[in-house]
């Protein structure tokens, strides 16, 4: 057994370890005993729904997967037919991992609910549990999958440099594509149909009934917590799963130029160790009663990230054999790998941070928002739209500084390894990011089954903590998709053989002018697809009012299942468009326009893609807490006309900051990997 | 006599023409008695305030100038110190455009309201009359400039190939560059002004004390007509005359590359054609009572780039001695370059058309949003968001199509040509862009002095027609800006000597993200400027409202001036920081980090900024005749929540459309001008 084997099995073990306590964890939470009969019932109507919705999408995915395995089948010679199973395979898993983390997290929220009725650290426990078998499921699958293609071909063909580059690395891209696809249409018809039921549920519900949040009455009420298991968890499992594969995989391609076995597996090592963190992160969750939540998921994703800061100087120092490398050219010393990886990780945390400031709710940027709200909804809507704007600077210097800094460290492979940097942690910092909507579900199912008044204050402080956290989680999102696309890019121009995409040729310039559109054409549609099927559930709202009698006194129920079901229609319809127009352009441009335009496009894509990202989320996410922050009393507080001002800047920023922001990260990867598999035919 | 003294002679005259033609227009309009006591006192208002703010803004930028002209005179070597002097005219001819447009524009208002006391066709004459001084102003000024500063080099260095090369296209540059610079303050200040008042006079006129628009109680809306003088006729003549004396240099500087005088000189020659066509087209214009102003001033823009059409054939065939030239080792034909002008103006109107489409009062997405009004304020927002990010993607084709085809029929000089051809009937263009406020501030005139109700209707009909002019000369200003950028971009490389910016430079892409970021950074200062300013505003007139006994009853006067004050200060101040930003970002990049990084800068500010421009001038644009839609009856008409939801979107857009939106344009030619002129330095 040579040390690449040794590596392989050491590796599969750890994903397969991560796996099954993932499975433990799974069942240790479906164990528990619901023993609320009304509590039951609402979440079995979520589980139902949020099921319904996966299936039908996964449905209409297989189709497109399916189309496209058979295409790249055809379109393979050889060997590189591996590329189209190594591609049903990326997403297979990808599916697989939204699917996990949706089933624990619609058994775990009416769990955390029922546990908040003992004590804050039980349901915060739960709900962080339930959480975990996403993280460690997300980076489990991620790792297990590239290294079952990586092995299977070293199986069937060797693994000499040859044919890592011609078949090892191909495939691994297959595979990072058909968890892209995946990513994409799961976050665009997640995204659409969370904030279409939100939306529908919000504007009927509290603002023409008067009714409040998570009231049973409410047709949309089930759809809306629906829709966070399907856009929030399930939509962002794929997403990050997407992240964290195709980051690896950039510096698996990029480590090729150094002729060094050892720098192509090194990423695998890097994300080995970032696992087995994860797994020991998960015993130390503990919170007193009267303690802030925020301070314990703080302590686990600080603590995972100093203790990852230790580890990975060892890994560094112990696999990498020799003292120097080569890359392009340059020698460098291999202790850079280090300093880059913790510079990825610092600038990943400073992005959050940045996040943080222009969107946290006490913050100075967001109370100026909260004081326009007093001249009306215009100065709310302006106010955050520039305040939206102006957030894209300090994220955009911290890339630049990181791009520059490791690629003065470690030549494009630095710029790669950052963001595996960023990532390195990933599994806990989702397992936080899953705990939001678990703890949100909860409240929702609280107030729905009359739990009281002490357990509705238990999960809203946990839900409290868990919109903060997804700000940072955003910023790793975001600072990760730069880099990664940045680096495929790279990898694009060697497969395709162009090293002088220069910007005197004018079609480069087209490329780009065209690529810069269309995450603003991908944005429209998508936003568009949200007021529409918004307004489908609006109308259903207000039919069921109108004809259910009793409704309104609570002496009949609402028909929950056809808001969900308009929800599920629309959202999987209007997934469609956006998601084959970001997959057939690139193919479009690289097939009739050539090389040097498509390079163009890519470019032109992943800046205005990352640009948009950045002021949708904080846009989005400030509005947010803005009117929360009117909500705690401030400005006139709740019911005012600053509030009602705030209220509709909220509902301006929830496609931006949960449907296509989000997605921008996506686009901007997949763009770019598409082409790189269509590069050697071109 | 040479041939190149007989162009000379030939342009300075036609420019001179055309300036005396302006002058005679001015003083006939001037001399129109002014037979109404009231109209007079509030017209002496406007002009007093539009006076004022014109001080005060040219002072502080004499100011900017200087110090930039003495920093340009020391740093340059020998002849190039000539550069400075230019730099100062262009500043000096950019500011008396301004100047000229907006006096004759003050004197037109009134005597457009009183003319309509006799006939629509009159008040049409006088106000198209008002507009033309400012065409014929900003062509003549702008060509004659440019034909002072070749002529002058020509006098002290002579003509030859190296002295155009070294001392005559810098010098030009220069002249550009002074044009630049006032163009972006006085759009940038004009357009907070503009929009900081008519926010400020509309929340707290029309929203909360319910007194119709232009209302004399309003203690702002004297600051309001001001503002439509020094924002939409100031600011755009300024801009425009940037526009096309930026476009002229662009040709000339690609046409070196040729070694060929005349093609240096070609850009002259169709400049000129158009000036004598604007000064044709002058004496056609005529309506009947009943008559739609549209249709005259579509017949003479029609009829007046028709006509170029076919003048413009016997130009290239007459001026163009050769039958074939060479440009970067191609050859052409000498007919390629008459295509390429009616290319661009093919484009230009194909831009306008789409930028129509988009923003025209019945079109469906106008409606589109209309109808979303219907479900409040939010959903008005997000449909017109959505809209305006869609509209980006036709007219980006557009420009795409525009590039590939000129590019193929003449190159690199085919690109900043074609341009020339968007611009070449800018004169007429340009009449009835600034016809515009003359019919506006006439029909408040109208309404302030009471001249009746067939008055305001007759006005009301003028102004109407302006709003849709208005949105084909946005298209022809974004359409010549993309190119001009790009012609520039490309006359850069060969000034700082680089042709390899590659993509695969990481600091190339570093450049592209924080140049693609600035336009963003930019539109947020300026749009938070307007917000700041209309609060300052809107205090203000709550403050008189409540404070002067008598004012609402009609029985005392406000105090106009405080308000005029306010604004002026306040847009005076605002607009520096965003202007010198601008300014120095490309410096630093320069000198900090080098050639290739500026390279990457300039194509990201580009890029994003032509984005932002066509996405926030329709977006305003379509959010703007949604509300005048409404406001015909549809959806529940004038007062219904519909319509408030509409006016909302609407004061969103105000500075979408008239202050961010129009500052791209001069942005993203300013950074390159500015880097083009270091260039040799660095």
């Amino acid at each position: 057994m040579n040390s690449i084997d040794q590596l392989v099995v050491l590796t599969a073990s750890v994903c397969l370890l991560a796996l099954v306590i993932a499975l433990i964890k799974y069942f240790v939470i479906a164990s528990k005993k619901v023993d609320h009969e009304r509590a039951e019932e609402i979440s079995r109507y979520i589980r139902e729904g949020s099921m319904a919705f996966l299936k039908r999408e996964y449905q209409v995915l297989s189709l497109v997967i399916l189309v496209l395995a058979v295409v790249l089948y055809f379109f393979s010679e050889g060997p590189l037919k591996f590329v189209s199973i190594s591609f049903i395979l990326g997403a297979v898993f990808s599916c697989f991992a939204g699917y996990l983390g949706m089933k624990v997290a619609t058994l775990a929220n009416v769990r955390t609910a029922l546990g908040a009725k003992h004590s804050l650290n039980r349901a915060l426990k739960i709900a962080f549990s339930g959480g975990s078998v996403m993280g460690l499921g997300v980076v489990g699958l991620g790792l297990l999958g590239i290294i079952i293609v990586f092995e299977s071909i070293n199986y069937v063909f060797g693994n000499d440099l040859s044919t890592l580059e011609k078949i090892t690395l191909p495939s691994i891209n297959g595979f990072i594509f058909g968890s892209a696809i995946v990513a994409l249409f799961a976050r665009v018809g997640g995204g659409i149909y969370t904030k279409a039921a939100d939306v529908g549920a919000d504007l009927v519900g509290k603002v023409e009934s008067g009714i409040p949040e998570d009231d049973p009455r409410n047709p949309a009420v089930i759809a809306d917590n629906v829709g966070d298991n399907v856009g929030d968890t399930a939509g962002m499992g794929s997403d990050i799963f997407q992240s964290y594969v195709a980051s690896i995989a950039s510096i698996m391609i990029l480590g090729l130029a150094s002729h060094s076995v050892e720098l192509v597996l090194f990423p695998l090592v890097v994300a080995l160790t970032g696992i087995v963190i994860t797994i020991l992160a998960g015993f130390f969750i503990q919170t007193k009663e009267n303690g802030n939540p925020q301070v314990a998921l703080n302590v686990i994703t600080l603590g995972a990230s100093s203790f990852a800061v230790i580890c990975l100087y060892f890994v560094v120092d112990g696999f990498i054999s020799n003292p120097y490398f080569t890359l392009g050219g340059a020698t460098f010393n291999k202790i850079n790998l280090y300093y880059v990886l913790i510079l990825g990780l610092v600038a990943g945390i400073a992005i959050g941070f940045i996040t943080e400031y222009y969107t946290k709710m006490g913050g100075k940027p967001v109370k100026e928002i909260a004081e326009a709200s007093q001249t009306g909804g215009a100065t709310n809507v302006l106010s955050g739209l520039s305040l939206g704007m102006r957030s894209t600077v300090l994220p955009v210097i911290v890339i630049c500084l990181l791009i520059a800094s490791t690629y003065f460290l470690a030549g494009i492979y630095g710029i790669a390894l950052a963001s595996l940097g960023m990532l390195s942690t990933i599994g806990i910092q989702l397992a936080v990011d899953a705990y939001g909507p678990i703890a949100d579900n909860a409240g929702g199912i609280a107030e729905m089954a009359e739990l009281g008044a002490e357990v509705r204050e238990r999960t809203d402080k946990l839900d409290a903590v868990g919109n903060t956290t997804a700000a940072v989680g955003k910023g790793f999102a975001i600072g990760s998709a730069a880099l990664t696309s940045i680096s495929l890019f790279s990898a694009f121009e060697s497969s395709a053989g162009v090293y002088d995409i220069s910007l005197s040729n004018p079609f480069v310039i087209l490329g780009m002018f065209l690529g810069a559109t269309l995450p603003f054409l991908f944005s429209s549609i998508v936003i568009a697809a949200v007021s529409k099927a918004a307004y489908k559930i609006i109308e259903e709202v207000r039919r069921q009012f109108k004809e259910i009698p009793g409704l309104m006194e609570g002496k009949a129920n609402p028909d929950y299942k056809k808001c969900v079901d308009i929800s599920t229609k629309a959202s999987i319809r209007e997934m469609m468009t956006p998601g084959l127009i970001s997959l057939l352009l690139p193919v479009i441009i690289g097939f009739f326009f050539g090389k040097q335009m498509l390079g163009g496009f890519l470019v032109g894509v992943t800046l205005s893609g990352i640009l948009l990202a950045i002021f949708m989320a904080n846009t989005g996410g400030a509005w947010d807490n803005a009117k929360k922050y009117i909500e705690q009393g401030h400005f006139g507080g709740k019911g005012s006309p600053t509030h009602k001002a705030a209220v509709m800047g909220d509902t301006v920023g929830d496609p931006f900051k949960d449907t296509s922001g989000p997605s921008m990260n996506i686009l901007v990867k997949l763009v770019v990997i598409v082409s790189l598999i269509m590069a050697p035919y071109l």
